[in-house]
């Protein structure tokens, strides 16, 4: 790796002329950090909207051996795009101006620094879905959400962002321009090219333009939400629910610190005794909703619930969701420092794991929040903490280890949704296998030869150790 | 590429202890064809259950550069299993002991050699379903539909295979055993392998090993069979049924020459003298379908169909069916020769890929029919020839040829589900470029450094044409 010189600088501003290149160091402060840990200055900072210019400075950065750090709008929960080696950081949110429906086709074409919540209003205006919902989607970019292929509350039913993604325009690490798939759903012609960069976190090549398969919106939608006074009875319901042939578009769990964290925060009416509550979204049909909702009721009351509550109209529909959107806000008023987490275990895991979570809560005395996407065993436990505070870092550093390792055993993953990035680089090896780990790098190795695409992410380097001091 | 000895058979008898190894040219005959063209005999058969087996076969193989080639029941009609340089064939349809419905999960396990038909049974046993259905499920491995990414009518509402996988178990053509993904809905945690391998045609490795994803059974499910006397008005029908917000599981279509060939072939009443028909199915919950049912017909006429049939029992409906599925038999009788093709368009481009498909063989003077899934773009028009006459194959090499062209010019693709294989390689930098198709070819030399793994597929050879005759 090698650092961008004087000389190069010059050379990018000639290159770019739709655009700036920032290098004064008020400005590239601002592109140091993300949702994440640490800050690290880049060399430089490209805005401009021209897929050409991009590849151009590509090239240059591949011959010169300088790192390139693509970027929307930096809300990763997992470091990917901090730029750890320095080099250029590529501010893709400036790309934000194609954003096409093409109705017939129930497609859209989007350029990556588009946000996910325009594409989805762009989409509902013409009676579409875009289903990928991740809950940072009023401020994150498509293009950040397709290097780390998002998730969201709709995985349950409608999957992740990967399912809707079936065409790339690409810049190689090398400064090619390349389009993969296309605007077919069906399309076997070759390797999946677009399934293997989306989700690579911008270590394969940077995108500049997206197809989309969109879908019919749904005509309607209800909600429910079932309190309980036992963990594992809610994590029953869960499962007598999606075995009786019914797939809601979220099931999210709260636990009862998440409710009471929420409640002092903004007092919503919720239930602050209960162990744990379930928000269940369905969507469909209008009558199918009508007996679906009955037949919840009935289910969670079979397996104990202690109430349900049907909203009568869209403003207690919404204020619902209001709490499960405030748990976040909510719990950093606890203590500065959140560390939120997404290891993913099998549907039938989630009682097991929220117990194993409150044995590491109780084992290194953290504070410790657990929510998230239940039906897809998607949790996201969050902890908090003081970062200033050292003595406490490293609790909170041993018992996220644990937490990906007890994923791991329970047949799960590292990473449902927020990427590998920096911060678990670590524990890859652990879940993949020296072989597995070796096969991705071949790939890294042969497409980026001077390893110049967002150096220092996904592969831990040599005694690489997770830290958050 | 080297041939197999006598001592490497003696090393692979040593090898296969759970197994057998076939040498008969009898026996080796019956693994030299599949359901596209061309015969092509392997040095020897391999059947095992043992995956440690395989791997030390798959060891042996790459160390003296053996073709190896992976296969199921060889309904391809590409060209994906034919051993066309000889070497190994492992006949992985003995692998069909696994098969494991993770009921809590979602989720389902199963060894390569299971038929899909069997995979739909059990799920629905458990009231879940495995989506993915191409027409040969009930002939065709799980191992297979795999390795193809097979799509299918339900591509429609559902996808295609790929987008059920979420795990795997593979040999590396180097012999190792790795796991890919897991059994999570969700997993970001370092590249997608899976969905790179799926859909790979055995060219990076065999795949031992499936864990698939499950959705509820929907409650219940509707046909109807729209009647028009213009292929464009039907076009126009399948777009304002997804305007609507319907999204049917099936929308499928068959041209005046696919409606006389069945009713030739079966009497079934079907319209003989309409330009075409579209089938229709609807599932979900079943207040929902009455009322899009309803819509439906509304919509169809608006579009002037001709007349609307809805099957009054279950009886009724399966016949609407067995006429979709008499299409292939059918038209084989007029014929010996079918040359059954997927190029896929964007849905919007249905009408005008007709257009031009009867401009295609009125140029060549050849004798096709034209039918599939319209509803996701995935037309299947079927040339019927016969390949003892040189001079017409050649009008049919030629009218093939063309109809690659048109659906790259119309954006779409040259393989919608049954894969590239030996068929279609000619064709794959028209459609990818040069620099898509190398970035392809990287992944497959640094997987495979001596090209063991079904080698001749997928990548043209240089100056390789199509050949029918």
């Amino acid at each position: 790796m090698k650092a961008v010189k004087q000389k190069h600088i010059e050379e990018i501003q000639n290159i770019v002329k739709e655009g700036r290149v920032l290098i004064d160091k008020s400005d590239r402060f601002s592109y140091s950090f993300d949702g994440s840990f640490g800050t690290f200055l880049p060399d430089a900072v490209i805005q401009t909207k021209s897929v050409e210019e991009l590849a151009a400075l590509v090239k240059l950065a591949n011959r010169e051996q300088i790192p390139v750090y693509p970027r929307g709008q930096s809300t990763s929960l997992s470091g990917g795009p901090l730029p750890v080696k320095g080099g250029l950081v590529f501010d893709l949110s400036v790309m934000n101006d194609v954003l096409e429906i093409y109705e017939e086709d129930l497609v859209a074409v989007v350029s990556p620094g588009v946000l996910t919540s325009a594409v989805h209003q762009a989409a509902e205006q013409r009676g579409l879905m875009y289903p990928p919902d991740p809950s940072s989607s009023h401020v994150s970019t498509i293009g950040g959400n397709l290097a780390e292929n998002s998730g969201g509350p709709r995985g349950l039913k409608y999957g992740v962002t990967k399912d809707y993604v079936i065409g790339l325009e690409v810049i190689t690490p090398e400064g090619e321009i390349i389009k993969t798939g296309g605007k077919t759903v069906k399309n076997v012609t070759g390797y999946d090219l677009t399934k293997l960069i989306v989700g690579s976190e911008g270590t394969l090549g940077i995108i500049t333009k997206a197809i989309l398969r969109l879908i019919p919106k749904p005509v309607a939608s209800a909600t429910v939400m079932a309190v309980f006074n036992s963990l594992v009875d809610a994590g029953s319901a869960i499962s007598k629910i999606l075995s009786a042939g019914i797939l809601p578009s979220k099931m999210e769990l709260m636990d009862q610190s998440s409710i009471t964290a929420v409640e002092n925060y903004e007092p919503l009416g919720l239930p602050t005794e209960a162990e744990a509550i379930i928000l269940i979204e369905l969507d469909g049909h209008p009558l199918a909703l009508e007996d679906e909702v009955k037949k919840i009721n009935e289910l969670c009351h079979s397996v104990g619930a202690e109430e349900i509550r049907i909203p009568k109209n869209k403003a207690e529909e919404a204020e619902i969701w209001r709490a499960r959107k405030l748990v976040s806000p909510a719990i950093v008023r606890i203590k500065p420092t959140k560390i939120s987490e997404d290891a993913t275990v099998p549907r039938s895991k989630i009682p097991q794991m929220c117990q194993r979570l409150q044995e590491i809560r109780d084992k290194y005395n953290i504070h410790l929040v657990v929510f998230g996407h239940a039906g897809d065993g998607n949790l996201h436990p969050n902890i908090i903490c003081d970062k200033n505070d050292k003595e406490e870092m490293r609790r909170v550093e041993q018992a996220v280890a644990e937490i990906f390792t007890t994923a791991v055993e329970l047949g799960g993953t590292l990473s449902g949704e927020h990427g590998i990035g920096l911060m678990k680089a670590p524990f890859m090896e652990m879940e993949l296998g020296t072989a597995g780990l070796e096969m991705m790098k071949r790939i890294k190795k042969v497409w980026d030869p001077n390893n110049i695409m967002n150096p220092g992410k996904i592969f831990p380097e040599p005694g690489q150790k997770l830290e958050l001091s």
